[in-house]
C-alpha cells in the first residue's frame, strides 16, 4: 500500500484530516518537525496567554488577593476536573499536584498503610526509572511490612498472589511504546484480590483511557508530555472514588486538610482526592497546564487516537521500507492496540542518529543505551511531517552523517 | 522619639536610605501599600522578564533542548546556591525541589530512619499547621518507630530529653513573628543528642541567617515569601554537608539518582543534596524564582535587618500610639532580636479591619482567629508606607469602617 505513498498523498491525507486545524493552537517553530511531544510537548497560544495573565494581572497587579479572585486556591481541582474528562474520570476524582515521582510516592504508601496482611507491591523490570525507584524507597523504608517484586513484563501477571497487594505499571512503556490492556490487566489484578496503581504518564493525551469502565483503582500521570502542560509542569493523580476514604493522603500537608485556613493544630483530611493536594500550588506552572488543556476541547479522544494510529503505523512503514538495510530494528509493537503513540527503533548508534537527524530540523529523542524515540503527537503532527521525518532519517542513514564528531558528544536529555 | 515623627520625617529617612534603591526592582501596583509580602511577594521586573524567556524563546523555540541548552536541568541546584548565600550556607548544601511541605516530609522520614533507639520528635504547638500535619502523618506511617511529641511553645526546649532524635521548629513564627535564636536552640538541642530541622519560611530574605556558624542539621523554606519567588514556587531545603550520606532522599525519584539519563533498575542516590530533587523540577515557576532572587544580589542581610528593625519598630509604636483605645493588643514581640519581619496584633474584628483596610490601599492579611498580620518587607517597603499605613489604620478604627457589611464576609486568603 505504502509503495504508491508520495509527499503529495500525505498532503491530500493533512487536508482531508478533520483533526488538522488543531495545529494552529500551537506555537510551533517554523520549520521543526518536533517528534519529542512525548517528552515535552510544545507551547500552546492559550499556555502562553495563561502565563503572562497570571504574571502581569494576577500576581502582578492582583497579588495575594488572587488566590480568591483569580481561583488560585481552586486551581488543582479545576484543572484536575478538565484532565478527568481525558482520562475516563469523574471530575471530582482527578487533582494536579506535585510531580508524577511525588504523587506515586503518595499513593504507594497511603496504599500499602492499609494493606494489612498483603505485603507485596508488583512492577515491571524496565519500568521508567522514577517508578522504580519510588518503590525500592518505599520498601526500604515501610519494610518489612511492604516487600517489592519487580519482576520482567511478561512475568508480571502471573507474579501476583495471594500476598499481592498492589501492581504498579505504567500503561504505555517509555522506551518501547508496548501499551498494556488496562481494562484487562486491572480485571485480572482485582481477581487476584491486588489493586492497581497506573502510571499514564505516556499515554494521557495520546490514547484513550477510561479508568471508570476499567475500575481502575489509583493512577497518576505526568501533563508536560502530551498534555503540552509546560517543562516540569504539575502532574495529576487520579483515586476511584469509593476508595478515597481507604486511601489516606501519604503525605498530611495544610492544604490537604479540610479547613486549610482554620489553621488548627491538628489534621483532618479533606475529602476525596483533595486531601492529596499537600502544598501550596504553583501557579504558574499551572497556569500553563490549564492554558494548553484547552487544545484538547472538544476533541474526541478516539478520533485523535485513530489518527494517532494513522501516523504511527504509517511512520513504521516508511522507516523500515527506507532504511532496513541499515540496521535500525523496530521495537514497538507492529499491532496498533498493542502500542501507544511513539515509534522506538534501536540501532547502536542511536544517539548520534538522533543528533545528525536534529541538525536537519527533526527532533525525536534518545533513550540509553541504544533507543531512538519518536513521539507523534497527533494534536499537531502532519501526515506530511512523517513523510518529511522519514525521508530525512534515511538521508542520516545513507549519507552516515551521524559520523560526524560534533554528533557524537553525550549530552542529557529529559 | 515618635511623638515628633511626621511624614515629613518619614520621606527624610526614605531619602537617607540607602537601600531604598531596591524598590525600583518590583513592579509594585501604583498607590497601594503592600504589607503582605510575607505571603505571597511582589513581582520583580526580572523575575517577569525570566519567565517570559522561559515561555517564549526556551520552551516556545528551543524546546527539549532548552533541558541542557538553556540549563533547565541544573536549575535546582543553581537557584539553591542563590539561596544558600542568603542563609549562611555552603552552594552546594540547597537545592530547590517539590513544596516547602513536601520537603520537610522528605527530610523527617529520611532523619528518622537512621535514628536507631531515639524515635521522638519534638515540635510546637501552633507550629505552621503544614509543619505540624507532616509530623502527624510521618509519626503515624512510621509508628511505633516514630513518635510525635507537639508541646506548647515554652516547653519545647525543656521536652527533649534521650529519645528526642528530632527537633522541628519554624524559626520565625508564622502568626506572632517570635524568633528563635537559632544559634542557641541549635546548641542546646545538640547537647541533648538531638538534630534540629528549622523552617525558615518566614524569615529567609528578611532575618540573617547563619545555617553554618550554627551547626543546624535540617532546614527548609519557602520561597514566594520574602524571597518573591511566585505563588506557590518551589520551597528549598538544606542538608548540613557532613550529614549528606546519613540523610537518606525520604523519596527516591529519578533526578535523584546519581545517573539519571542511564535510566537504571535500581536506585543509587546522588552525592549530597542533589538526592532530594526527586522529580522533574517545575521550569516557569524556577525561573520566576529565579529572577526574583536577584534583588537581592549584593545586598547586605545586616543592613536589610537593621532597615527591617527600624520599619516594624516604627509600625508598632505608631500603631499603639494611635489605636490603644480601639482594643489592638500586640502578639509580636517588642524587642527586635525576638522578632522577625511581620507585626501581628489581635482583634476580635481582625477579619473585617483587614478587609476594611484593603479597602484603603493597605494589603494585611487575617489569619484565625483574630490576628492581623502585617509584612514589612525591607526590600520594597519606605518609611512613608509605614507611616500611611498607620494613618489608615487609625481611620479605620476611628470611623468604624469595618462595620460595614461587604468587609464581613470571610473569604479564605493564604
Amino acid at each position: 500500500m505504502l509503495s504508491s505513498l508520495s509527499r503529495e498523498a500525505c498532503d491530500s491525507l493533512d487536508q482531508r484530516d478533520a483533526l488538522a486545524s488543531l495545529r494552529s493552537a500551537f506555537r510551533l517553530p517554523p520549520g521543526l518537525i518536533y517528534l519529542d511531544g512525548n517528552s515535552l510537548g510544545p507551547l500552546t497560544n492559550e499556555a502562553a496567554q495563561r502565563v503572562t495573565a497570571a504574571l502581569d494581572r494576577e500576581w502582578g497587579l492582583d497579588l495575594v488577593a488572587s488566590w480568591n479572585s483569580h481561583g488560585w486556591m481552586d486551581a488543582p481541582d479545576r484543572i484536575g476536573a478538565r484532565i478527568a474528562r481525558l482520562v475516563g474520570a469523574s471530575p471530582e476524582a482527578v487533582v494536579v499536584a506535585d510531580s508524577t515521582t511525588v504523587n506515586i510516592f503518595k499513593l504507594v504508601v497511603a496504599w500499602m498503610h492499609g494493606s494489612g496482611s498483603r505485603c507485596r507491591i508488583v512492577t515491571e523490570l524496565g519500568n521508567f526509572p522514577t517508578d522504580l525507584y519510588v518503590l525500592q524507597g518505599v520498601a526500604e523504608l515501610l519494610g518489612p511490612a511492604v516487600e517489592l517484586q519487580a519482576v520482567a513484563r511478561k512475568d508480571v501477571l502471573d507474579a501476583m498472589d495471594s500476598s499481592t497487594s498492589l501492581l504498579v505499571l505504567t500503561h504505555v512503556h517509555y522506551k518501547t511504546a508496548e501499551m498494556y490492556d488496562l481494562d484487562a490487566v486491572t480485571a485480572l489484578a482485582h481477581a487476584r484480590g491486588a489493586a492497581v496503581l497506573w502510571d499514564l504518564s505516556h499515554s494521557v493525551g495520546a490514547v484513550p483511557v477510561d479508568l471508570q469502565r476499567a475500575r481502575a483503582d489509583l493512577a497518576v500521570g505526568c501533563t508536560y508530555k502530551f498534555l503540552n502542560g509546560g517543562p516540569g509542569a504539575p502532574a495529576f493523580l487520579y483515586v476511584r472514588p469509593d476508595l478515597t476514604e481507604r486511601v489516606g493522603p501519604g503525605i498530611a500537608g495544610w492544604l490537604g486538610h479540610e479547613a486549610p485556613f482554620d489553621f488548627i493544630d491538628e489534621y483532618r483530611a479533606a475529602a476525596g482526592v483533595r486531601r492529596h493536594r499537600v502544598g501550596t500550588p504553583g501557579i504558574l506552572s499551572l497556569s500553563a497546564l490549564d492554558g494548553s488543556l484547552s487544545a484538547f476541547d472538544d476533541v474526541d479522544m478516539a478520533a485523535l487516537r485513530t489518527k494517532s494510529v494513522a501516523l504511527t503505523d504509517m511512520f513504521i512503514e516508511l522507516v523500515e521500507s527506507r532504511c532496513n538495510s541499515h540496521g535500525l530494528t523496530l521495537i514497538t509493537p507492529r499491532a496498533p492496540q498493542c502500542r501507544g503513540s511513539h515509534v522506538s527503533f534501536a540501532h547502536p548508534r542511536a544517539y548520534s542518529i538522533v543528533q545528525a537527524l536534529a541538525a536537519r530540523g527533526v527532533v525525536g529523542d534518545f533513550r540509553a543505551p541504544d533507543i531512538m524515540r519518536f513521539g507523534i503527537a497527533p494534536l499537531y503532527t502532519r501526515f506530511v511531517d512523517i513523510w518529511d521525518a522519514a525521508e530525512r532519517l534515511h538521508a542520516v542513514l545513507q549519507t552516515q552523517a551521524w559520523q560526524e564528531p560534533q554528533f557524537n558528544e553525550r549530552k542529557a536529555v529529559t
